[in-house]
């Protein structure tokens, strides 16, 4: 198990549905037994029906849709992490592979620019073709290949790819959770209001937030375990930090709700100067998907559309939400350096939300909850490499370096993440304006 | 018949599949021995069919897709044409007339802002759902309620409604020519150039382009027969207009291609100051749907991704480029009076070009050809009320007149138009800029 | 006189401080007893003059500003209006003419394309140099060339330049006008409100409002006159035109304040169709330079901020306003040849209205007052060729005919158009959503 | 003395014109026999002055141009700077205090949230009133009130007010270059291209580029000496940095030409993702100011227009081009600890570069130069607060803390910042795409 402790994703998880494999492939990551071809097989196998699982409910229209540029429709996902395994494992290890379409390096390479020219982002919702039915058989192809691969690649040259898979294997997680809220936000936009799962009543009550105190110090931070993980983890370095409180829980929609009543979206002091004009210019005046109706603040979710519950954590807020939010509490935004070390410092049960929502009280004798598979969590810290980082060489090594502008890190993982894709050094990264994540808020301050 | 002469809708033209429900039409509307209800019923279901037939060879992807503000998605244009008979009729007629679904009311009114709020134009491709499979449903229950109607209503009631079910039916042919050239703009998107007829190689030459002297006068315009006419054709007026002269057929891609490469598309001068503007904003350097390759100039048809034919009409021009061609001819295009004084002196044959491209010698003797069912023949006057003309009462006189302002008028007919849509007092406007219409250029030019 | 009859500018005027020079270019128009040398030389000493004497109240800063793109800094008109001296007449006439920088030509040309590249014209504004001072001594360099050329041009050769120099003093009367409702709006962004003229209270009450009827036919339409007149005018051609009824007066601001009170910016159903799009655009609610206040509606005038004056006509409305002003109050706006035929029918005292704002009863006899140069009134024509229209020659060719798409014809001049520069033939035009120009409302109506 | 050692302005310099009231300014500073009373009087009266003196050149139309939102007119520089000390301390100080123009306050606040209502900041150059002249007698009348102050005030209301001077003078400091930097965009818009300084030809060679090894560990950041200090530059706290290496000097437009040459600006590896967007949007290919002439590269600059120096520092670029430049030639930035660490490891001679271009050989012994006064130094470090960092209280204390996002940080002061304005503790800050300010290139390296 990733930290030791068996996650258990509750009924109310987008990811429940899938959580019988997702558990599967955390044993599989954790068993000593199996060899390294037997394990890349597996949850190769796994990682890919997760996906078309996840799609079980889409009809063959909602596969096509794009709601604005940085939404990508579901197709696309399910094309683009073909495309992957395709791109660099197939075509390398088989001078005689085929692709089903020349046209398709085109149309579902997304960033690469080493790997070719790349179809406009904001017009992938442009195009019908090719179909839903065209774009399965696509992932079939490759799939009948990967499987051909891993019968027939000797042991070395299973070895020399096991690193491309392992990326692949990550970078279909990633998209996993990027075509959930991608789906969210093309689904709210129709007044239809659809759902993707079975909503479940929340019973519980959010606890007190309390303040924990954390030592700081002069100590390391970054990947340091056996397993996967990005460039964007290393190196492992030094870094000082002062002692700092941190709260025990998330922001709930409750108290958030406070902050709105309490003219928190147009009291321009509380706000960034970016922040207030993003707000100005976006007409914010609640987290994305929530509804001012005569009986009061709706929210749209995956599970319908419903009343807002106060005792959920607030969601689908931007960083400067989160920023203005914490100066109004009197307090901040922890840096991802203070939460890697509350990480380290807590030992964690590993209870996760259910419908990424809402854990009451996991750990009550430690206090510390919803670390883990609630909503990812924004930190004050901007998105940059580590001390001595190299950007890793060839096309995949585009991967993470060209971002690190102009974006801010969030920690932890949300309700749609798998969750043999967590971990405590895991940096993933959003604009301080990007609302259709699954992006919460933890406070932080300073000892007085 | 509706010019007297028997149209032959060749096996170019995007109508050949819907040629034989189209004549039926024609023949239906001549026919002097059936009754109002007879006729209407008729007519109802052969023109709610060709709608549907039109679709056959989409995939349920290509009904979604919006690829520019001005487009609607297919599903769209089958639920809309729908909504139009279940609010102006059924919803008038039967008290207890139930909608599938009191939103589509909502998601599926045009502009006719007396019917309600209206969703947000630009936004009709981000609609995953209602699905097609449900759209078909709908028109499935409109149909039948429809039915319901011509079968129970008293021969009054018949009466009072058969306005409504004219312009219904008129309505729907509207929409079934911009579903085709919508298509056409989604379908050109995609790199994978999906086609949705088959293409028949044309061996046709382009006569010699003569001009014909047409006398001028006092006379009257306006529509004066029997038969449906737009609010827009009326009233019967007199003008005053000069004698002048008429090119006898369409320009020619050939002749178009001599402009391009005069540095049509670089001379200022050549065009009103709006059309270089235009030009220069747009990067215009050919008529929509055309590319260069090495190869020479390609063009996107509904019939597939091919070599630009000399001989066919030029297409998808805006009104600024006719207007630049003509100056550069040393010509101009025709006013509408001109146009339908034309039309009047010159006995009509009603070949229908194939394709909706080309047709080389209707009627040698009278040298006028491609009047009707080629393309759209951009005039150079704006779409402004007939003097003395009135708004209709009611949510359906909004039709026309709100848009009598920054358009142009079109005559003629496309190879996109049902024939049995086609007359010669019909006014079709779009804006100056406008180029995802089937729409070509004819010259005139002022006696010496 | 122009019209037969004596113009009076009353003490209300924008052009009253050089009335007196205005009334002088009258006489010397209609003087028979002058040499075309006289007259021309005459005229342009005054013209040149009247340029400079608008500007005598302005403070260095008031000339340098560009509002948003449609105007232009006041430097930039007494530059260009000498510049159009220098390229067409004094470069053409004297090889040896040397200008004052050869960079001028690229600053102060406007749109003559064949003229070479111009200065894009919505950066007018980030222009500190030449200065002020530089770009009056540029017109005194013009100017004494000008006046030499005067001196010792032969008698063909001043005949031969005489077309231009009669081109230049209308185009250099048009851009005094363009100066005038330029810096009102440039005065209109600063809070402070400079003012340009002295304001005079308006004492009179407007009287009831008319309706004449004017008989149509087959009649003659254009420029048939001695004098100047500029291209779009011509050539004289013949219409026919319906009898119809024409408001004896401009519409109020007080009959467009119960217009405003009707809702009438919010019923979608008054509007054309791109007219309520720009409602809804630009947030209009008003005229242009209205505000609410506490103690009611006031606006901006160039003689200062003040209350909204219910017996002054409406202006600064654009063509959509008019539009649906007109709908409202069950009409419509005249087309120009109404306009022009009803100039024909009655006879001009040619009383000039104060501000260009009200005169009440203007030859009260007949019933029709404020043709002239009270407000510039919409017509419902676009601007289009007339039959037979032939574009010049030349780059003073350029002039008009590459506007003639997508705007609206005005007639009548206003209070900011010199008395000498008006006629009933004069065709201006602007895009239905320009409000910067003193333009107002005339209603007209159908026969029943 | 600021660094303990005389900075000697060179005639090549902007700040040339004021360098003897710059010198005197850091005597008074070090000065221990001055009162407090007598330093702040001193010191402004000096800088008032240089403001003034700085704009002797100017003529009164190049003060009131804003040629991009974020340019200010020079008049609204001379207003603002005026407006913060009747605001903060006149208005305080005496009830009685009368400003010229009650509006001043709305037109001349800047982002002072909490003192009302702010003019539109992108539209300050719509503004022709107040005149230059009348902003020159809001001066005067603020001075003469200042002078009153600094006679009556008992010396404890000096001390209260102490805080609020020294802000204030260093505000307007920040407004001496920043009213240099907006001048400069607005002259450079012009063809006429004025220059404000005679330009003085460099004769020097840029040196060879060393690589200059500095020792990392667990040390101090942040302002701990006597003397003025922004909020942003405390606390006082400490941080852990590597070992690294720090190139001797600033990239030169020689070494930037051979990136400009190499493609730099076509390579997408070469870029931060949001860096190559930029690129394309803003169709960059060259430092801003830079032209491709025939003859070669040019470059405007405040002392004309010329030919690119090669040995000049290249300066005007964006963070995303320094970060460009630096992955193309293999090393990266400086974090601005790391700059401020090398600060705190070298002795500065404090030789000041001439026109802020250059200076090729200061403190050779040492190696390091070009650290102060030459160019504001890009750094990797995005614009975040300090460990402990509180948000002062009061209107003044909006100052930093609001803009804490999406910038990056600057270090060392450029040609255009007064000797007195620099140290090394300074946090200037702009946003990645930034070029109108003196900012320049630092390269550095991990270690091997």
């Amino acid at each position: 198990m990733v930290f030791g402790v068996a996650f258990r994703i509750k009924k109310r998880s987008i990811m429940f549905s899938v959580s019988s494999e997702d558990n599967q492939l955390v044993q599989i990551l954790e068993n000593p037994l199996l060899s390294l071809r037997e394990k890349l097989l597996k949850r190769y196998k796994i990682v890919r029906g997760i996906t078309e699982k996840l799609c079980e409910k889409l009809e063959t229209e909602d596969y096509v849709i794009q709601s604005m540029p940085d939404v990508s429709p579901a197709k696309w996902h399910l094309a683009h992490t073909s495309w992957f395994f395709e791109t660099f494992l197939l075509a390398n290890w088989d001078d005689e592979y085929k692709t089903p379409n020349v046209l398709y390096n085109f149309l579902f390479n997304s960033y690469y620019v080493k790997v070719g020219d790349r179809f406009n982002r904001p017009e992938r919702g442009l195009l019908s073709r090719p179909t839903v039915k065209e774009v399965y058989a696509y992932r079939k192809h490759v799939d009948d290949n990967m499987f051909r691969f891993f019968t027939e690649a000797y042991d070395e040259v299973l070895e020399k790819y096991s690193a491309v898979i392992e990326i692949g294997l990550n970078h279909e997680q990633q998209h996993q959770e990027l075509m959930l809220t991608d789906i969210k936000h093309v689904f709210s936009q129709n007044p239809l209001y659809p759902s993707l799962v079975k909503y479940q009543a929340n019973k519980l009550k959010a606890g007190k937030l309390e303040w924990l105190t954390i030592n700081g110090g002069l100590t390391e931070f970054g990947h340091n375990r056996d397993g996967f993980f990005y460039d964007n983890e290393k190196p492992l370095h030094k870094r000082y930090i002062e002692n700092f409180k941190v709260a025990s829980r998330l922001i709930t929609n409750g108290e958030y709700l406070e902050f709105m009543e309490d003219d928190g979206y147009k009291r321009a002091e509380l706000w960034l100067s970016n922040g207030f004009a993003a707000v100005e210019k976006n007409k914010w005046n609640s987290p994305l998907y929530w509804y001012k109706e005569e009986r009061g603040w709706y929210n749209y979710t995956l599970g319908g559309y419903r009343k807002v519950d106060i005792n959920e954590p607030v969601s689908h807020v931007s960083y400067y939400e989160a920023d203005a939010f914490a100066r109004w509490a009197g307090a901040r935004l922890l840096t991802e350096f203070e939460w890697e070390e509350v990480s380290k410092n807590i030992e964690l049960t590993g209870n996760f939300v259910e419908t990424g929502k809402f854990h009451p009280s996991i750990n009550p004798d430690k206090g510390l909850t919803q670390m883990y598979g609630d909503l990812w969590e924004w930190t004050m810290s901007d998105y940059a490499p580590y001390p001595g980082y190299k950007i890793p060489e060839g096309a995949i090594g585009e991967y993470n370096g060209k971002f690190m502008s102009d974006q801010y890190v969030l920690r932890g993982g949300s309700c749609a993440t798998s969750i043999s894709h967590i971990r405590n050094t895991y940096r993933n990264f959003f604009p301080p304006d990007a609302r259709w994540q699954y992006s919460g808020i933890r406070l932080a301050r300073d000892m007085e």
